[in-house]
């Protein structure tokens, strides 16, 4: 968007108020967030209260993720001051009160890239970009590796401060001009709001960047290792990303071991960072990261000191409209799921109990662009058996899924039958899908299928942009 | 531009040749250039000759600055290889050429930041950008300071990078993927394409950017400094940039020395980076230097290894159509001038012949911005005396000139009575730019008006878009 600023004009504005009164802010508008605080953040609140005080309408809030700690997002859609909801993953209790049907329109669930790409092309317009701003100088340079609050990569809020018609800095650090490293320029922040906390990066930590202690999610996480190893991917320049689950976190640790027992030295590892991936880079095992979002405060650290360490945006990670994004280079993902059908299709948006607890985020940008696609997963998980006939949303589609590791043998997709040759003499327990369900079924019994609602509450957006499936009412 | 790159697709093309046909080049296209190797460019030349070779006609050449290396564009002018040309400066044979008339359409000379607003408003169309790019991975990433021609920054390919519909990086030193750091985004990038030797670092140093030892240059330095000083500059928080002429780097040399004595600490070092700036910078003078461009091997050296010394490219530096660039934060700037007149408007495109020797480059752009722009000149260049009744081509606007210092005393624009209150305090030799004009004369004579042809062979575009001059027919 083009516009100008003559010298001498401030861009300090004293309160988000006031940020509103200059936009101006309009009923009806869409406001766009990152999340890289996770359940650690404080600005969507913040600005929500602002606008319910304000008498503010209808909005719509294209937040990157929504957390618990967004609860109160709730009572702002009841009471219509937001109206839709656009985002790639939610859990807690907006994802429940969305499941049983708090919005009057669905919401929409895109993937990272897709996020990106729909931000890019035109399709989800941003009025207006709040973004939290760990650490931010007066005239709009932003970076998230200063400042008390420091959160790592500002990845999710590229593709909102390049194309928002407004952009609002928020932050609880202002430093000298000009601020260094800049992730976001100057030139594209029109205001810069103080708050008083824009974050708690202990919220950045969740339950699932810790790697598992379970030794049956272990022995998943080794088999997993053992199949990208059998899959000739563990040599000079191997790449990969691991999802944000614990046995994903796992199979890390030991495709590392089977990296230094070889002496391999690979290329990059991609997406959510934590601090076991810093300390593969740190010794050399990998020669860069490529960050879009930190997962702990390693990563953090990492990123603010470390030049191989790489700040990307979402776009880069994974749009897949543009020239190239990272996932395209990927030899190998490993991803988690709440259900896997015998198409190797995956769910990771709803329980077996239907009701919305994830999303794609990047599952399936990355299981897109990687050569190698693994789940991980137990063929129970709590009561309900994983595999089913057919998952009950389609996240991920199955042809971009190459294997699933179970606790009982691994499942290659009959489209990689060079693969299941490979694994096969390699000595891994190959076995057909169907035979792997009905193993999970004689375990946690054939489940019946979830009774579901009429009413439409979500629809899940392939990353091109394309519907890939809906979600419907669910749960109370 | 909205594409689409499929996992398992290259980008590394073996010749230029191949990069045309892939694209493929049409007539009349517009190809863009950057001018980071200064004098020391190899690409400009060999894609014009390639299109030469494969019979393609009329082209619009975008490149941001003219060196006498790109001699070769008459030849391709005359044939009519290319059409039209589009260039921020332009000195040596082609400007001579042009001024004789080689051109059937006027060239359109921009500033920095006039150039970049082109770009991102839609009013300069690329085709297809080729980068000359000093490190490249196969899939696109470019940075400038790794490789045989480090160059350092790459700031003005940014805007060129980022609208042009087709991007060709044209490298000699291919790495392997990912590089780090990342300058332009393998998002952006179509092609990768390898030259034996993308340029010259030894031709970025020009006689330009070396400190003069002339005597009377360092006393106009010496009081420039004291003008910085006089108008409450020289404080906590000091912004400068210099412009690449010997009196000019002389008063940052000047100015250093009133920083040491007075202990200030300054905030950024702006434009493009001497080893005089960097040795600032390393020395705790300032904070940041930010860096569209380096002028020698001392800047490539810094910007490869300081973390305070920031990349940043022209739309950042000088655009003024977008939230904000860093000329509007600069509290002063010094410049040269061919001619300058009592209206203070100046001339640096044309020489007092009337022959095109220049171009605004960032000169209108940081004369806009700053607090104080300083235009330093001696009263007689060559056989003319350099104060006019009005300058033959107005590059930079008046009243965007706050002080011009000669050998002969200051004269301070009437808009600023603030200002010669000040300097006067100061003991500064403060008189009107008349009188000046008259001392000028007396030594060097009432010049004559420069005999001009009555067709316009380049149309001065100021940074806004609009037409400030136009440049006549003059010379062989």
């Amino acid at each position: 968007m083009v516009k100008a600023a003559r010298p001498g004009e401030s861009k300090l504005v004293k309160s988000l108020e006031e940020v509103f009164r200059r936009v101006p802010v309009r009923d009806g508008m869409t406001f766009s967030f990152h999340h890289h605080f996770r359940n650690g953040d404080g600005v969507v609140n913040e600005v929500l209260a602002t606008a319910a005080k304000l008498g503010i309408k209808g909005l719509n809030v294209a937040l990157s993720a929504v957390f618990p700690v967004h609860a109160p997002l709730i009572d702002h859609i009841k009471s219509g001051v937001v109206g839709t909801l656009d985002t790639n993953y939610m859990s807690g209790p907006v994802a429940r009160a969305v499941s049983a049907g708090l919005c009057a329109r669905p919401v929409i669930l895109r993937t990272h890239g897709g996020r990106a790409r729909a931000i890019e092309c035109g399709q989800l317009k941003i009025d207006v970009a709040f973004i939290a701003a760990p650490a931010a100088d007066d005239y709009g340079n932003i970076n998230g590796v200063s400042g008390p609050a420091a959160c790592g990569s500002l990845g999710y809020a590229f593709p909102d401060a390049e194309y928002a018609d407004v952009v609002v800095a928020v932050t609880d650090h202002l430093v000298e001009y000009p601020l260094a490293p800049i992730s976001i320029p100057q030139t594209r922040v029109d205001y810069v709001a103080m708050l008083d906390r824009v974050g708690n990066p202990k919220g950045i930590i969740s339950g699932t960047t810790r790697i598992t202690d379970d030794p049956m999610q272990l022995r998943i996480a080794e088999t997993a290792a053992k199949v990208i190893q059998a899959a000739g991917l563990i040599k000079h320049g191997f790449s990969f990303q691991t999802g944000a689950g614990g046995a994903s976190l796992a199979t890390a640790h030991f495709a590392r071991r089977i990296m230094e027992q070889t002496g391999v030295t690979g290329s990059f590892i991609l997406g959510g960072i934590t601090g076991h991936m810093v300390e593969m880079l740190e010794r050399g095992l990998f020669k860069r990261i490529i960050d879009v979002q930190g997962f702990d405060l390693e990563a953090v650290r990492s990123i603010a000191t470390n030049p191989n360490h790489v700040e990307v945006g979402s776009g880069f990670y994974a749009n897949p409209f543009n020239a190239g994004c990272a996932v395209n280079r990927l030899d190998c993902v490993i991803l988690g799921a709440t259900e896997i059908d015998t198409d190797f299709n995956v769910n990771v948006v709803t329980g077996s109990d239907g009701i919305i607890m994830g999303g794609s985020g990047g599952h399936s940008d990355t299981a897109a662009g990687a050569k190698l696609t693994i789940i991980v997963a137990s063929l129970v998980r709590g009561q309900w058996p994983i595999i089913r006939d057919r998952v009950l949303t389609v996240t991920t589609p199955g042809d971009t899924i190459d294997v699933l590791v179970t606790d009982s043998g691994v499942a290659v997709n009959p489209r990689r039958k060079d693969l299941a040759h490979r694994l096969t003499e390699a000595g891994l327990p190959v076995r057909d899908i169907d035979e792997l369900r009905s193993v999970g079924e004689r375990i946690a019994g054939r489940p019946e299928r979830t009774a579901m609602g009429q009413n439409i509450v979500a629809v899940v957006e392939y990353r091109d942009g394309t519907t890939i499936d809906t979600v419907r009412q669910c749960g109370k």
